[in-house]
């Protein structure tokens, strides 16, 4: 099967590779706009050829866009645009966008609506780039399949097969239900490590020291404050009603913290780690 | 040399592990007030016998006390007493807490003060209990000494031995920079932590869920939830003033994104995500 991979960045570029050396892409044909990240992409061999945008189209059997999610709306919309006129209704193109609910909005009433398949396989790292793509990234993850009714059956078995190849385990939910889950389990962590980073940014200007200092536990909580802009503001619009909800519950329960501490209050401090700890036992 | 060591547990155990193996430690004297916590200690070897707390004292060159830090003030100011009663002028008795302003403040008139030495290891994980000790815990890692014109200077250089055993680069400066600084490096990480598994247990009750969809990035940021309240309610409390500030700091950083998004205003999202970012570079 010839697959296209738009954006050959990290979760593209990682695609690519387990795609191609498990045999489940015969050739990938890739497209990238920035000229450095395209020439870095061919020599690291992400891509068999870089191509433009619409001969990838043309010639893949399956489209994988994995670009940020306010471009991917629109070209997933132009995608389908050109399954119809070209009359070619075998074709598939999925997303895997962070944010569902706008994109299945958009496409909800294209006639091509079938051939088009709602993914989010949930798996990253702060990197971004074709030199951010790696083997086995998402082994063992969860891949989330939203609002499958609307796609052809056939193209979802396809799109199945493609995930079971890259080990991930398949869960279906509804697109909405999908934005509200990933603003509590990812986009909430995002906006709390940027906000960690900017407090001590502000407030230690001697680096040396913030370095000497950050132990394993700083390092882990700041660590996707290095994440991408490109990727992290359209998501945080889109999925604006529910990162706001959680971000006005996570800034009462800081509060509550800050009213216990303020007060000395410390068996209230206790009971609110205590109540915490229970994280323990869903995170195994 | 026999050290004693009060408090087998993460950071005590780790201690003991390594400052016998390499050769710094004739004999480890444990105390461990938990029978069950004492009983694994002694089978998985931490310590060469678990002896009474005055046994310890009495017949140790050098007590670590590692024990939460509201226990560790009363305790380090007992054992300068024993010192001076038994005129044992060549003991030395070091902490390894996380806050160090009070237990400095309360021993600074201590006729025997030269003979404590103020020390913080900055290296740890998130669980505790003498199964958490593990070999290399601190190689490589920055150790605070707090207030050493407090301390005699051969008690210091043996000290400094001590660590340099245990692989860790000594940073020398007064209690209360200390106490400001880990406020900002490590207090506040843990308190956003607990915060946002209070806020995703809060919301999500089908644990099912979250088990499935937490990805890398939010347990990477919810990690420091599992922490110990035993140890965490003393630092977040005795280190009042300083944490206050920063979660105050860091709840205005919350509040700019929330108006960001908000507003739906997609430049100062942005803005603010890539100067987050410079912590890129103070993190490696």
């Amino acid at each position: 099967m010839q697959i296209g991979i738009i954006g050959l960045g990290l979760i593209g570029g990682s695609m690519a590779i387990d795609l191609k050396r498990r045999g489940f892409a015969s050739r990938i044909l890739g497209v990238e706009s920035d000229p450095v990240n395209a020439a870095a992409a061919l020599k690291m061999g992400l891509a068999d050829e870089i191509i433009p945008y619409e001969d990838c189209i043309a010639q893949s059997d399956l489209v994988v866009v994995a670009v940020p999610v306010g471009t991917a709306v629109k070209m997933v919309c132009d995608i389908l645009d050109r399954y119809k006129e070209s009359g070619a209704r075998d074709k598939i193109v999925i997303d895997v966008c962070s944010t569902k609910e706008q994109i299945n909005l958009s496409t909800h009433y294209h006639p091509c609506r079938g051939q088009y398949v709602s993914t989010h396989p949930m798996a990253g790292t702060e990197y971004s780039g074709p030199w951010a793509a790696m083997p086995n990234l998402f082994d063992g993850r969860a891949c989330i399949f939203a609002n499958t009714e609307d796609s052809d059956p056939k193209a979802v078995k396809t799109v199945e097969k493609l995930y079971d190849v890259l080990n991930m385990r398949p869960i279906y939910m509804d697109a909405a239900s999908h934005d509200v889950h990933t603003a509590y389990v990812s986009h909430i962590s995002h906006v709390t490590s940027f906000a960690l980073a900017l407090t001590v940014l502000d407030k230690v200007k001697d680096e040396k020291h913030i370095f000497d200092l950050a132990s394993g536990g700083f390092s882990s909580t700041v660590r996707l404050a290095k994440s991408n802009a490109d990727m992290w503001v359209p998501i945080l619009t889109q999925n604006h009603d529910n990162v706001l909800q959680v971000i006005d519950t996570y800034i009462q329960k800081m509060q509550a913290f800050r009213d216990a501490i303020a007060d000395y209050d410390g068996d209230k401090v206790r009971s609110l780690i205590e109540e915490a700890n229970r994280i323990k036992k869903i995170l195994r």
